[in-house]
This record gives C-alpha cells, structure tokens and sequence, in this order.
C-alpha cells in the first residue's frame, strides 16, 4: 500500500507572515514559517512558489525540487532567489508541482519568550 | 503555472472569538482573529462576510474588495460597518465572494503573558 | 449572497482529549474541548454526537439543537447525557446532523501557566 | 446517524518532526507526535504507516490495527518495528488503511517551558 500517489498539484497558502523578531537558540527556536511538501512518487517534482502581497505585485517564482520519495520542509526565511521574503509584512502564497504532492504550512512564533506554533493543511485546487 | 485560479466561492469559519484582552506591544501582540484571504486572479474579488452569534440574528454584510492578484490578511477587530463584532463573544462567520479566492482564518491570543496561535483553512462550499 | 447554506450532515473529529488540570481565571481559562457547530440555514439542525474510545465501546449519542441562522460552541467538558466524558483520556468523535452545518475543532490547554491553543476543521464526510 | 462509517482509505502528514528535548512531567508533558486514527465501522481496521525523510529512502511499513469502533491516538516516539523514527528531523508519512478511517495529526512542543501545540488533520487522498 505504500506505494499509493497522494496529493495534488495545486495548492495555496493564504496566510504566510514571517515573525520580525525571535527568541531563543537559533535554528530551532528562530521564528520561522515552512511550507512542508511530500512527494510519495518515484518521479522528482518540479515545484513553483509564488508569493502574493497586499500592496505590490507577487514575487517569484521560486523553484525547488522535492526528490522522489523524499519530504522536503522549505523555510520561506530562506527564499532568496529572485528575492528575499520581508519580515514583518502579510503575504500569502500558491505552490505549483508537475506532479502530485502534499502541502502543509507550519510556523514557529518565539516574538515573545516561549513558542507558539501553528499548522494546517494547505488549501488543495480542483 | 503561476497563473493558475485556486479557490472556492463560498467558505465557512464556525469558530470565532476575539479574545477581551492583551499583554505585548501594539499592533503586532493585540489579541485579534484574521481572515486571510487570498485572490490568484486578474480581477478584484468583491467579498461579502457575515458574522453568525448564538443569541440573536446575524450581522451584516460586512463588504471588502480583495484586490487581483493581492492578499488581505483582514483583522475581525476592525470590522465596524454596519457593527463592530463584540469582544469575549462566541461567533461564526460565512465568507462569499463573486470569484474564487482561499480563505484561512487564524487568531493570536494574547491574554496570558504568551502568545497563543492557532489557524486552520476555513471550510469550502461545494 | 449571505442565504447560502453551506456545510455537510457528517463530520469527525479524530483527536479529542480534555486536558486534566488547568491554569488561570475560569471559565475562559479552564482547559477544555469545543466543537464549534455554525448552521447557516433557515432551519434548526438536530445533532448527534457519538463519543469512541481506546478501549470501551462508544458513549452517546449526546442530542444538541443548532438554531436556524446561529452558531454553538459545544464544550465537550460540559455534556453530561447520557454519561460525562472522562478527562485525560483519548477520545474521538462524530457529528451527525439531518441538515448541513459547518464543525470546527478547538481546545484551550492551560495545563501550564500559559495557554496552548488548537483548532482545525473537523474532517467531512461524503 | 451513529452508524455512518466515515472516512478514507489513504492519508498523508506532510509535516513531521518530533522535538529533541523537553520540560514537565512525563508522559502528559513530553514533547511527542501524534496520529490520531478513528475507526468508526464494524470490522477492525489494518494499518500501514511509511515514513519519508529529506535524504534518505522511505522506513517501513509500520503496522497496526484500530480495532471496530475504536480511536488509537498513536505516538510516532513509540514506533519502533521496522526502526525508530529519529528526534529532531524532518519527516513525513502516508497512513494507508483496508478501510476507511479518519486522520488527525497532533504535536505537543515542550521544548520550552510553556507547551505549545499544533493539530490539523491529515490530508485525505482520494
């Protein structure tokens, strides 16, 4: 049974926010927001992230590859190319994939001296 | 890819609450709920909220504009025509827009010295 | 567009758990379970919930009414009929109404001195 | 209504990680990973879990059984045939039953002095 394709290949993350500031020892406890991506086939997949703001026009894309059969959790502190994600300021995102994956959203808030963490399930297209 | 539609017409929040009070620095730490919206496509989504309690007729409609290809991270606090929603309340809330967007509701609550995160997406109509 | 009814007649909630002790001013800051039920409709929802366990058959159904047009934030801490549900202990459950209503999850853990929040949506049956 | 059996046969966590350390009494306040797996139907569920990681091949299958009518909330800290899932690095996992059950991931984070929580449940393939 372990050889089933789950997912989809659209998907969209409408709350994305980088917590300006942190607490805590770095890298574990650095606020940070992650879009975990799954890949359960044996193909490698191709995926694009575009992220969306309130006030200017989206950025990316942003290309990664998630092997076959691996996970891959992607900080978006890390996104630098085309251009670094600010800190601080609303935005949200939609990833892309030419082959089925699963998508789900984390963050880690140390702003304040303990952790908050949220996840969810990102939001699958038809 | 990135130019692809996401998104569903119709969505739901059952659980809302905006917490009564604060600790932390203003605006960031406030205690508040959001409804992230999100609109892929290339023409302004006109939103229309609806704020549901237990104990009398619903509220609204609350109406805002989500801009094409932007996100709106929209705070429940600030919501005033035609009412603001009560704080310390239980509330749920129906989300209808004229094209498809995501919608993930989150809240931070900050009543104990802490941070308190939650979100989840928000349920989508058929 | 605020008419339209949205949700489904059968959900899940797969983790339940009520948290044995508590920190902070009750009844906000009591550690408990909510099922939050919105029901958008013109007519009331009569609801059941069956309550399953580890290692005893399932207790209920517990009967609510949701009133046309409003929202109930169930505590799980406070069903009492036919039989209370033990705290500290691993359940589940499921909600069946005759009309469709919307069910999300959220718990309050404030074992500690500060507050853990959770909430999803509840998983929708066919 | 108690009788609907409700669920899917495939699901998948994408986000998976279970902390390194932690603080308050054991076992309620140890940092753990959880499967919440609820089996509504009449006949015992047979379930597989496979792990993926970010560079190494998918461990597995780990098996179990929910029995009839019967929730597991089933800890990944205590898997340990085919291997044990290592602390503090990114995993995911697909959760595939001969019947259809209901999926619900859980972390419990005490790497802090404070608990912090997530829950979501897991995506439903289809």
């Amino acid at each position: 049974m372990a050889d089933t394709i789950i997912g989809r290949k659209h998907w969209a993350i409408a709350e994305g926010y980088i917590p300006a500031w942190s607490h805590g020892p770095e890298p574990e406890m650095a606020s940070h927001e992650t879009a975990c991506l799954l890949n359960t086939s044996n193909e490698d997949a191709q995926v694009e992230l575009t992220i969306f703001f309130k006030d200017r026009d989206p950025a990316g894309p942003y290309r990664v590859t998630v092997p076959a059969r691996r996970t891959l959790h992607l900080r978006f502190n890390n996104l630098t190319d085309p251009e670094p994600i600010p800190k601080g300021v609303d935005y949200a995102c939609t990833i892309d994939s030419d082959i089925p994956i699963v998508v789900q959203h984390t963050r880690l808030d140390s702003r304040q001296a303990e952790t908050a963490l949220i996840t969810t399930v990102a939001f699958p297209g038809d």
